[in-house]
């Protein structure tokens, strides 16, 4: 199949704007050649003619989009009170359907606003998994792993430890079609579990190549203790041996760090999860963004869970970590728009380890997102200047916007409406799962 | 005609959340009734029985909407060089038919995102109302009044000033079908109008109980000259008398403002369009906004142009507002979901001085906006508790959940799409005749 389309955005280093352009994808939903429709190879396969904007799919690098069902609970309460008074509590109460509901709608939803992949701690992963693939979305799926009152109905750290790493022995660390689900480890934070639980799970991830994915820093106050015995989360992690060769950890929020923590995430390449709509939401903080950049850490957007973001429109992140620097900053050149779009693709790809994502490549996954050119945002026309159709898109565009999304060649979303599943029934199963748990 | 839905957030002091209720609208465009369906007086007329969320229609108290054919220019730099090297030498080439095509598009975007009043500050005046008529909506135009180089082309500040007298004295202070247009003026900024001219403005509205629409210390470095003379443009504006009794004055974006300035702005009962999207984007600071507040002054929220913004969702500024309070105050609780959609609704209808506005009375104008229920936000239903109803509303809904509006009693928008004017064409219109502008 070939796709072209006026513009299309590989998401390379340089953020490119092929003007009048092709994507190949292949029978098995990677791409093929990326390049001006003028010099691209002879194909006899079908060809679908787009006419606005062609990207990747964009990444969602911390998510536990399960929580739909749950969105707006205690939304006016600071971070610890709200996760012990109001969402702890509440999820105590939910099953493995609900799980799938919730997942299902948030789903549908990420899709809709041009999310293909979305990196999910959270737990019932199976029902997780379910919905991911029924959807026709990709998840690198890394099931929680806490140590806390209230979650010992799950069993203890251990067995969630080994739970996960059965799960991956038995069914490789990548399946589905498409290799839609990636399997990880997802214990939670250093305030939520012991260090030997963190070090346990660290090795059980670097053994198996997998992503080790927890909450770092995400306020001043979680880890009075780790900061009084060890400097910092980051600097625990790296007296554990939990980051360094070989491991892929991705460090999400990561709000209040220090330079030496900055120095620290960058010496062992681990990736940053920046998630400033959640932490603007809860008063969290605002995370040192441009250091990060500076000292090369990849850094990708995460939505959080949709009861404190509260919706999963990670266009809303794109403008947000661009408003935060520039205000930090006091420039309003701190972040242009080329850069907060690859946060989002690329960036989102590096910070999880994967180079088969996040950027149109021959041999990555065909994971498209098409922007329609009917959109106020561009009533100037796509015949704009490169900096001014980057700003239009990054800045006006967003979420309304998207009309379809391939995700390893397969199209789920169609002028705006899944291809897989029809929405109003997955919100309908949401509701009638979550009356019993929001009523109470 | 009756309007029913299941719910009604008439955006009262006490941002009531009325449940299965009902607004009566008359002949003239009016409100009348409004409360629960099963207290409501009997009525003959027709009814719409809607299946989401009404509300008042938001106001955006900062705009420059006909700037949309410029929207994404030099988007990455500081505001005075952003306005000096790139807006202002491209706004020279523009004439009364681009304004009419830029702010007819503009206007159906807000329309689109649920906003029904935007006040109005540009030139070539004639075709902004003539937009704003077209598409049905409602707007009150303050032309802009400016002497600096590049200007004169439009006169001196004496001839705009008197044209506006002129207009008003002709047509009166309000006027269209369903009042939909109120004139006022628009002195831009005390940096780039003489101490008089700003002087003989505030007289002229004064006498004609006119709104005067002003840029205030939007950034630090603009009025260095007034602040070594006067301390602060709101003690210069209080110097010349521009503030106080009888006057309607809006002070836009005022960021940069003292303990002392907001005292005074308190004092003379002046309104603020706080505009943290543009502020943000152009790193100018973080107004005070609860400081504001806590002061009894009137805040309304604005977008400022689409130059700047970009987009023109106000629903954005309503989350920016929540947010950057937020992170200022270091409180997840600093502002509410209630709060900040009152600040889009009443408090926009309190800055501008309209008490027929942005509350659903009887007597005020029926512009209305339905949110529909089938968006994402509201999957787990509309049958939550109020809280986190108003929480997926504002933090989750937004623009994207806008499906009808009224102005006047009128419905311009309808099913997310105008009534009145063809979308399509009016970009394809704007789309021709800015080419010649941005490819300069």
């Amino acid at each position: 199949m070939r796709l072209s389309a006026p513009v299309v955005l590989p998401c390379d280093e340089r953020c490119t704007v092929l003007r009048d352009a092709v994507v190949d994808v292949d029978a098995a939903g990677r791409i093929g050649h990326v390049g001006p429709a003028n010099t691209a190879p002879a194909t006899s396969g079908p060809l679908l003619a787009l006419t606005g904007i062609l990207l990747p799919g964009l990444i969602n690098t911390h998510a536990h989009t399960a929580m739909t069902g749950l969105r707006g609970l205690g939304g006016d309460l600071p971070l610890m009170r709200w996760l012990t008074e109001v969402i702890w509590p509440a999820e105590v109460h939910l099953d493995a359907e609900d799980v799938r509901a919730g997942m299902l709608v948030g789903t549908l939803e990420m899709l809709g606003a041009g999310i293909t992949t979305s990196v999910e701690m959270y737990f019932h992963n199976d029902a997780v998994v379910d919905a991911v693939l029924a959807a026709g979305s990709r998840a690198v799926v890394t099931p929680g792993i806490i140590a806390v009152p209230g979650w010992d109905r799950l069993g203890s750290w251990e067995r969630m430890l080994e739970g996960i790493s059965r799960w991956i022995d038995t069914e490789g660390i990548r399946f589905g079609p498409g290799e839609r689900i990636e399997l990880g480890y997802g214990p939670h934070a250093a305030y939520t579990l012991p260090p030997e639980a963190l070090a346990a799970a660290s090795a059980a991830a670097r053994q198996r190549g997998a992503l080790l994915h927890l909450h770092v820093a995400e306020t001043l106050g979680e880890d009075t203790a780790i900061r009084q015995a060890y400097g910092s989360v980051p600097l625990l992690l790296e007296h554990l041996g939990v980051l360094g060769e070989g491991a892929r950890v991705l460090a999400a929020h990561a709000v209040q760090l220090s330079d030496a923590d900055i120095t620290v995430l960058a010496r062992h390449r681990a990736g940053v999860a920046h998630c400033p709509g959640s932490n603007s939401k809860l008063a969290s903080g605002i995370a040192r963004l441009r250091d990060l950049l500076l000292a090369g850490i990849a850094v990708g957007l995460g939505t959080d869970g949709p009861a404190s973001h509260d919706d999963l429109d990670l266009w809303e992140d794109i403008r947000l970590a661009a408003r935060l620097a520039r205000l930090t900053a006091g420039d309003a050149a701190a972040l242009t728009a080329a850069q907060v779009l690859l946060l989002a693709t690329r960036g989102g790809a590096a910070a999880i380890g994967r180079d088969d994502l996040g950027t149109l490549r021959p041999g990555g996954w065909a994971d498209l997102v098409h922007i329609g050119a009917d959109a106020p945002a561009f009533a100037a026309g796509l015949d704009v200047p490169d900096g001014q159709l980057l700003a239009n898109l990054v800045w006006a565009a967003g979420a309304r916007a998207v009309r379809d999304v391939w995700v390893a060649g397969e199209r789920v979303l169609q002028g705006g409406a899944p291809t897989r599943v029809d929405a109003a029934q997955a919100h309908a199963a949401l509701r009638s799962r979550f009356s019993r748990i929001t009523s109470q």
